[in-house]
């Protein structure tokens, strides 16, 4: 028992955990939940269940990643994408009540967490590498366009939710618009003037007035719980919600969400799996992200692994919890980290608020305008749409820019799940695609010296019957064709060459395809009078050649140590005469 | 005109067309008719078609390819994988009706050359690079083994087709074994023995008689036609279809295929889609594979992109002829080659064979049992089965091994389509995994030369507050982690380091993750008072790092041009006491 304590993450702070610490993390811990308990309603709006599911995502899941995360101030919870692919996905479904749309969200944070212990125990944590930044960048972008789109119907106050994201959506909210909310719309509008006010301006006064920091820290967090008081009482005050029929959270009910679990048929799995495993994927990738860019800025290090498993863990909590997926999120961690938080004691702080605001203080929330709460979820969502990466990517990379535009797209036109997928694909493609046409220098020797460069761009001596080259990539699938129509096309264009040295100074591997060609080539190369040589093989290449033929079938064509040994050796033994 | 008819590839050789070639082109013209005949009613069989259809395609598509293909001795036509994915994608479709059914066939075909055409547009033949030769070995081996097994029920003369491939297919035959028509047994058991005579013993035989080669090579190529006569004389004669209920293949309607089209509605074209593009590209990866074999026996060379066009061609030719979709055969076109085939004129041959076949002698083929169609096809695809190749890939390389025996198992377990998509995507994903974790070198200077290797090879001097290392991959998203992460760990350990030399002479391009990274850690080095620099960078790499902030973001670390140069100034220029 204690050599298990020993191991998880927490072991490696608990003895020097004082009071000093404690202090730092328990205003972290109440910033963020501050922050947190109006986004949790927001989002849970966003992922299509009552209000209160959101809070549910932020106590069991909270404490089980804050007893086994790597990170100490990654904030977990409620996120806007996981939560809007939730949505995505169960919107397909097509599914008839309320209960039912719940016991389903449930059955795919289980299976949700299910992939991510699996890629615990397959220790795959490097999987968010086959992930590019461009497509991040391009789905993240679009994802908080969709969301933004999806919660605008709350500030105009239309009746009837959209089938389907973007387009349909936003066709649908120009049908409706006839029947849209000015109450609504102008408090949603206010809702966003105070998120406005909140972020910059009112920094700046804070910082005029010169109160202690666990005054001020917590207060330029708090815009979200601002637009929530203000929302709330001008509904309440003013009675909005009979008079003018401003939509409101309306009643929640009280107390700690039930550990329990309502099953659905396996078969139904099916449909799930797919984007449950998308979302582990985003989350996981989401929060090892902020995770270690929080990481670096302390020297710490987080461990792909470990979060997976912490990760799955707090997806599991949100099962049992009855609630939606949860993941690390970027703006509360960021928040959590800058108000000091150096601990995972400051999740579990923010996780007993949350316990104690659904035990006592949700009649509060009676009132509270959906407007608001769209109104928050936008204001989260717009800075992810990230203008200067994409213009920087255009500028730096074509194919990375193309990639972003086409996952960007894609997510638009095709939906979070198949545009994800496809960027995914197209930027592994395009990665091939670049791989199938590697360079492939002729080289000469410089002077009398033992260095070979490319013959296009320095000064170099060659042998007139003999071709050297470099491919400057590894031998397989993706290039195979490409290099051997390179080298039959010279060997065309020089009637009079007998040797051809390969040069495999930057071929750390071979696989079968690219073996199968070479034996090819030393048949084609020998029809026309032509030895294949080989150079500065890799010692692990040729330990994998030497369970091979080819070095058989290569002979008389020789395996040389250097470039500079098999040129000597070339040009000291002419070739026999070969038949006209 | 005229300059469009010497853009196609027969204007190369229509000049120096003789009797003599035509003589060459006759033998094999007939050569291959007399394998195409029955081959053709038989794939058709597997293709789920009536016999008649497996001629059609033998037609039109032939003389299309023979105008505008690349390759002088590809013979196109019904092709035994292509027509097992027909059947594959159309039997999931449960069709009702057979008309109904041919329809679906023909828009497959359709769709096939609109995808071929697509690709060609987009001069996109260097598409067959994505597929790795172990996949190609395990989906042929196995895509052999569902057919041999889907063929054996007319061997048996079994009542009910199977519904499904390779498993719910052999569970259906042992079921219905009680029903067992063991005339049909025999006749299938005749005909395999004929072909098998057919191959070896009958060339032997041929070799010793010292006929002249225009009669022994196209007697030495007929065993299917063997087969085929004498699995009819037996039947006819014993009226065994009467009698003993052995199944034939009945009456052929007369007369060669008409010209028309039935489209089915445009939105059903989405789910034959895929199987459409995975019929196209698997037919042109056979088609080019063997036309390269072929081209290069002779020095000549195909070009993939022309080959797009004439089998696009060449597929629009079988859906206007009412058919299902074509390709280049890998065997037809072995025979067509050794039989002395010079240009396209011996696929015009063979066509016009098939033609007259089909006006006048289809009423031969009544009394034609099934169970010789289904030795053919079992014949012509057990060769398919590599296993001498699977052998090799296992003894070469686990992880290439790995692809073929998953692919294989894939391709009998889940159907053909899914298993060579996941097969495809699997053999990618290995590579990336392989890449993710690239190569690097720490390097120091070997002796007192210029020269800087390994440090854990070789014997080397290094600096003691610099790390110089060598990456041997470029830098894109699937190693950028990797990277830094090495980065990192090495500083980590080594607390005095003050400098890191990165020694790009391997690094082909870097990608925008990896210049995020690059970024964030030239921040993350400085964090630790440690600079970043870069040597050896290529030219097409310091264009791309001009475009961006980079270079600014490195100063002062610089970016020297040799490791040589960093490594002398560096050791110049110790760097300031910086505060303990």
């Amino acid at each position: 028992m204690l050599s298990l304590l020993n191991r998880l993450p927490l072991s490696q702070w608990l003895q020097a955990y004082n009071r000093e610490t404690f202090v730092s993390d328990l205003i972290a811990g109440v910033v963020v939940a501050i922050m947190l308990i109006p986004q949790g309603m927001a989002y849970a709006m966003l992922a299509g269940m009552p209000a209160e599911y959101g809070l549910y995502c932020a106590i069991l899941p909270l404490l089980l990643y804050a007893l086994l995360g790597s990170s100490r101030s990654l904030a977990v919870g409620p996120v806007a994408i996981a939560s809007l692919m939730v949505a995505s996905s169960l919107g397909q479904l097509q599914l008839q009540t309320s209960s039912e749309y719940i016991r389903y969200a449930v059955n795919l944070s289980l299976l949700c967490a299910g992939f991510l212990l699996l890629l615990r125990l397959l220790r795959l944590g490097d999987i968010v590498n086959f992930i590019s930044h461009s497509v991040i960048t391009g789905f993240t972008s679009a994802a908080a366009v969709v969301i933004a789109i999806s919660q605008l119907r709350h500030i105009l106050g239309l009746p009837r939710p959209p089938e389907g994201e973007f387009l349909p959506a936003l066709t649908s909210m120009l049908q409706q618009l006839d029947q849209l909310n000015i109450a609504s719309l102008l408090v949603g509008c206010g809702a966003i003037a105070v998120l406005w006010w909140s972020k910059k301006p009112l920094a700046k006064v804070l910082q005029e007035c010169r109160w202690p920091q666990a005054i001020s820290q917590p207060l330029s967090k708090a815009g979200p719980m601002f637009a929530v008081v203000a929302g709330t009482l001008v509904v309440w005050l003013g009675e909005l919600d009979q008079s003018l029929a401003v939509s409101t959270v309306g009643l929640i009910p009280e107390g700690l969400p039930s550990i329990s679990f309502g099953l659905i048929d396996p078969s139904t799995w099916q449909v799930l799996a797919l984007p449950a495993l998308l979302i582990a994927l985003v989350g996981f990738l989401e929060s090892v992200s902020v995770g270690t860019a929080l990481a670096s800025k302390r020297q710490e290090r987080i461990n792909p692994n470990q979060e997976l498993l912490a990760l799955g863990a707090a997806n599991l909590g949100a099962a049992f919890s009855g609630t939606f997926a949860v993941a690390g999120g970027l703006g509360r961690s960021m928040v959590n980290h800058s108000a000091g938080a150096q601990t995972t004691i400051a999740s579990l702080i923010s996780a007993l608020l949350v316990a104690v605001t659904l035990l006592w203080l949700t009649p509060l929330f009676y009132y509270l305008p959906k407007a608001v709460l769209g109104a928050i979820v936008i204001m989260a969502v717009l800075p992810l749409i990230d203008l200067s990466g994409i213009r920087k990517c255009w500028q730096f990379n074509k194919a990375d820019a193309l990639t972003l535009a086409l996952t960007f797209t894609l997510v638009l036109v095709l939906g979070v799940e198949l545009g994800i997928l496809l960027g995914i694909g197209s930027s592994i493609l395009l990665l091939i695609y670049r791989a199938s046409q590697p360079h492939i220098a002729i080289v000469g020797r410089v002077g009398e010296s033992e260095h070979f460069r490319n013959i296009a761009r320095h000064q170099v001596s060659t042998l007139n019957d003999t071709l050297a080259l470099r491919v400057d990539e590894s031998l397989y699938f993706a290039n195979t064709r490409y290099v051997e129509s390179f080298i039959l096309q010279q060997c065309a264009a020089a009637p009079h060459l007998r040797h051809v040295v390969l040069i495999c100074s930057a071929v750390n591997f071979i696989d079968a395809s690219a073996l199968e060609t070479l034996e090819n080539l030393i048949i084609k190369l020998r029809n026309q009078q032509v030895r294949l040589h080989l150079a500065e093989v890799k010692g692990p290449v040729m330990d994998q050649l030497k369970n091979t033929e080819l070095l058989q079938e290569l002979a008389p064509g020789q395996v040389f140590f250097t470039t500079d040994e098999a040129m000597r050796s070339l040009a000291a033994n002419p070739p026999a005469a070969h038949p006209a």
